[in-house]
């Protein structure tokens, strides 16, 4: 049994203004809040009985028919567990330096930036840089589509142009632009940022101008009438499956 | 000016059971309208004053406001332009063979779906063979998802395994799988069948005993505490990527 004032405040975690002021998201099901609870600890668990949850620590737990649950979840499809975690003020990964991390300069939409940390953490990149106009990583949508990976991935908002002006002059930064050289061809070093762009617009000019190393994914037969572009998350992944096919 | 009858035809459309019985879909958005009309003849296209078309051929074209146009779009923004296209009977593309072709196995997301296309599309792969239980192309929110590409990749629905007994025993049929071998240290034939599973349960098991060639893409480092697997359209793109970097 779930109180009135309980679901409006889960409810209410939909909204990003809500998540900042309360600094509490929403993760649903059984992989994805089983994922977080490995290395965080959550201040509340709504589930039916179904799910076998582990390492639950001192959370609230409220045991809920499916018919509650569905007054509380955001899927469409509730997953039988729902779990409210903290943001943390420090992230719960330290990023190993020197690494290499990925920096998202304005994508908005929340299945990509999901799928993006999920592709960070299965190539084993620690660390995503997000502009402030970036999706907000704690969207429930954006939690869903990471599949748990968000347990494993740190995701700082930060201003990108700066952060890349504490870096050595000559720290390797990479971005896939249309004037970039064959991807396939160019050395890629271990270390470094690899920056992907707004889905509509790409890389804005002034982080454009950082980009020391342009990238381009070649289309195939090269120079055929064929998609203007790949969508952020793919060009996202193939970019960091050639950096770690090399090493 | 659009009648009613217009709007409730259009809006019929996003049902798969209407679009099987009319034979049409609509597409929106000058991108993707555009790439159709290159390639197809409209039924009928909606727009505000904004869009220049080309290739509308003896389409009807009706000319609507923004709050109209709102009316018919399946968009939360729509996006000036909406048309109606005929399903073909026969592929607008025909496919070369022997070449390299995608088959999918029961992929259920209409994103992923529409995704899939826009990577066959820059990828060169001009064939998709779909399971029956795959999500209809035609859908409105895979059509989107396409971003055009659908005007230059063939989609058909078919029994898979009944195409797979049409091949020689030795025609290469790849396919991504937890036992699979490094993809980036397989060969790779320059034509062949890959086959990509649903989202949760993979490849089905009689499809998966067709695959002649196991493919595994390796996270890294290997053997991390990583995230379970990859989204299907982004091992489809990594696979698919791979094939075409050797070449």
């Amino acid at each position: 049994m779930i109180s009135k004032a309980k679901i409006k405040f889960i409810r209410s975690l939909e909204q990003k203004k809500i998540r900042m002021q309360e600094r509490m998201f929403v993760a649903e099901g059984p992989k994805v809040v089983g994922d977080l609870l490995k290395v965080m600890h959550a201040k509340l668990i709504v589930k039916t009985a179904k799910p076998k949850i582990e390492n639950a620590g001192d959370a609230e737990i409220i045991d809920v028919t499916e018919e509650e649950l569905r007054k509380v979840s955001f899927l469409q499809h509730p997953q039988d567990i729902l779990a409210v975690f903290p943001i943390l003020e420090e992230p719960n990964v330290k990023p190993a330096i020197p690494s290499l991390s990925l920096a998202l300069d304005g994508v908005q939409d929340p299945g990509n930036l999901g799928t993006i940390i999920r592709i960070a953490d299965w190539f084993g990149i620690d660390h995503i840089y997000c502009s402030i106009d970036t999706a907000d990583a704690y969207n429930p949508k954006v939690v869903q589509a990471t599949m748990g990976s968000l347990a494993r991935v740190n995701v700082e908002y930060t201003d990108l142009k700066a952060l890349m002006e504490t870096f050595p002059a000559d720290y390797p930064i990479y971005g896939t632009l249309l004037d970039g050289k064959n991807i396939y061809k160019e050395p890629l070093t271990k270390e470094g940022l690899i920056v992907m762009g707004n889905e509509g617009n790409g890389i804005s000019p002034e982080i454009r101008n950082k980009v020391n190393h342009k990238l381009l994914i070649p289309n195939y037969p090269e120079g055929r009438d064929t998609a203007d572009s790949l969508n952020v998350a793919i060009a996202t992944a193939i970019t960091c499956n050639e950096f770690r096919r090399r090493q």
